[in-house]
């Protein structure tokens, strides 16, 4: 039979930096990272996209973006610094448009920079209007919370929400680089600082032993608002992202295995039913504390301990449990239970649920007994 | 000053299938490719989207693929085979729309294929539908047109066209698999047949003059309609623009060198201009014509290299000039000229023209002369 055979591959690389004050004028991270950039005969255009909730709490920094741009040589900013509203930022598809509008007004090209500030729904939406606007534009990512800065904004992904479906339309596109700066988590609401939190749990209880017990020796420290520790947990927990996403063979995720999305099936779920009330890190605190409990219950975990991991969650001061869990399911309102489905059905194929073999060891299962899921519930809400 | 450095590849791989009746009983191409995909434990979704002017003239299509597809396996049909109006389907974004609620309600998922029948308007449509849903489900393209089996079928492009700007959202994903159909283009309007030849024209002449020889060889078969001469001409050119992107070290664009759009700036600009009444193919006849009478102006390519590329597109019946060349310019209403600066800003970086030096040799400037320009047009309108 007659074929032609395609192949090749494409490399992606990017740098995650660890900053602070990014744009104060002695602050060379930024300007140094855009230089390297820089080709003779353009002057590259750059376009910045800020949440709300960030400028509200950082009056300075439009202007301040503005004097540091000034001082580029082969760079300028666009007429306006756009400001997007935050809250719900997924879940507007207009918004969508808006941004997409904003990078035509503007004539954002190939060669053009759309750097998003935000948390990671902005980031999110921002990184999906830059991935389709001429087949994609250059994006940098400058993660504002705990959450964003050592998990989403940190990989691959982007997505909006659709038709209530988290992430249904989005891509898979590297950003081109990622500035933590540690400043913008001085200003978090505790409950954002608190649930930033999870993902670092998560990712340890599946990959680290090593970093679980760092956290339980420094919970009272980051829980009590402590920037240091912080910092080093969002390092540690970036780093053992972005390995394994690099690192697993399969960073556009092709496969249906899923080991980062530990606890997160349910997660989804609560955050939809309770109308994105519960913040994407509390919905997934209960997802591990759910999935813990079944690891104790399947006969996986120690006692002992699913008891650190509750204890652990209990002293950051992340919820365990929501009565959305057992809210009725009908067809019209259907409970977290057929989240299982919805998940299986976003990563496609086989269903796949990452659970603990022991603190620092995911394995994954393809089947969840909804008794025995039943039972984890009960026992979480009547214990803890 | 810290950072963390994220590197990895991604490895793309598809294979162009040369078939006839592709869903005909006895052709187990499709099966096979299909059934070497086949994973255990699952039944994996496929859902047809279909050109309405392929179904208007193959009838008998939606039931012969529902009855192939009753044979398969691990496969299984979803529900309906959906049906898109091919003309403008790339400038509709209701449509898109439409479909990608068609994969919502089917519960495509990141396993299932989505399959697209039709020509590059409904691929690229398709393309992308497939490309942002759940971050990219699976596609399988079946190019039905000489365009779209030769050029853009074949590729990794996909996109629409947004407040009138040619592939201004889209994105770049490789498909699955395609398969060349050569049946479908016996049922071809003649206008279609012809025009989908310029791309060939167009690659022979910026990298292979034994195919430009070829095509003067066997000009009088190709425009008379001989099909076993298409067959050639499509699967050389397609091999062509294969190798270039697989071959050239930047799949996904991310330079500004764009060799494979010579002639295009100017047609991208006619295409609009004309409300897409002008075929693509041929509004790249008339970007080819332009380009090398500029670039025997320019003094790159001899008269007698130009007279039989000329001699060429003439023999093909291919048409080498449009009224709307020359339109005039007002800020509502820029002419062809203003498509430079269209054509920049969509590849982005500076301006990149892909010039003849000669037949089978291509080379880019990145400046065009806008008197020379203009007398190119003239010499265009009244000696041809």
């Amino acid at each position: 039979m007659a074929y032609i055979q395609q192949s090749f591959s494409v490399k992606f690389e990017y740098r995650v930096f660890f900053t602070e004050k990014i744009f104060d004028s002695s602050n060379s991270t930024f300007a140094d990272f855009l230089e390297a950039q820089a080709a003779e005969g353009i002057r590259k255009k750059l376009l910045f996209i800020i949440d709300e909730g960030v400028t509200a709490k950082h009056g300075y920094l439009q202007e301040q973006i503005t004097a540091y741009c000034e001082q580029l040589d082969n760079f300028e900013l666009v007429q306006d610094i756009v400001v997007v509203p935050g809250e719900a930022a997924k879940n507007d598809l207009q918004l969508f448009y808006w941004l997409i509008n904003e990078l035509e007004k503007y004539a954002i090209d190939r060669h053009s920079y759309v750097i998003g500030i935000g948390g990671g729904s902005v980031l999110d939406l921002v990184g999906y209007v830059a991935a389709v606007s001429h087949r994609g534009v250059k994006h940098i990512r400058i993660p504002t919370t705990v959450l964003s800065q050592n998990d989403s904004g940190v990989g691959v992904k982007n997505g909006i929400n659709y038709h209530g479906k988290k992430n249904f339309l989005g891509s898979f596109a590297p950003p081109v680089a990622v500035f933590n700066d540690a400043f913008f988590l001085t200003t978090l609401h505790e409950r954002d600082w608190r649930s930033g939190m999870t993902e670092a749990v998560k990712v340890a209880l599946i990959k680290d032993a090593g970093f679980f017990e760092w956290m339980e020796a420094n919970a009272t420290k980051l829980s009590m608002g402590d920037l240091p520790a912080m910092q080093q947990l969002i390092y540690r927990c970036a780093a053992l992202h972005m390995a394994h996403i690099g690192g697993a063979g399969d960073p556009f995720e092709s496969g249906s295995s899923r080991p980062l999305d530990f606890g997160h099936w349910s997660a989804h779920k609560l955050e939809q039913l309770s109308d994105f009330e519960l913040r994407h890190g509390e919905a997934v605190s209960i997802g591990i504390a759910l999935d813990s409990v079944y690891s104790f219950l399947l006969g996986w975990l120690s006692e002992d301990e699913l008891l650190r991991i509750i204890n652990l969650l209990k002293q950051l001061r992340l919820p365990l449990y929501h009565p959305l869990l057992e809210a009725d399911e009908d067809e019209d309102n259907p409970g977290v239970v057929a989240g299982l489905e919805e998940f299986r059905e976003h990563l496609g194929g086989q269903l796949t649920i990452s659970l603990l073999r022991a603190i620092g060891r995911g394995e994954e299962v393809h089947v969840m007994d909804t008794d025995l899921l039943q039972r984890a519930m009960t026992m979480l809400r009547d214990n803890w």
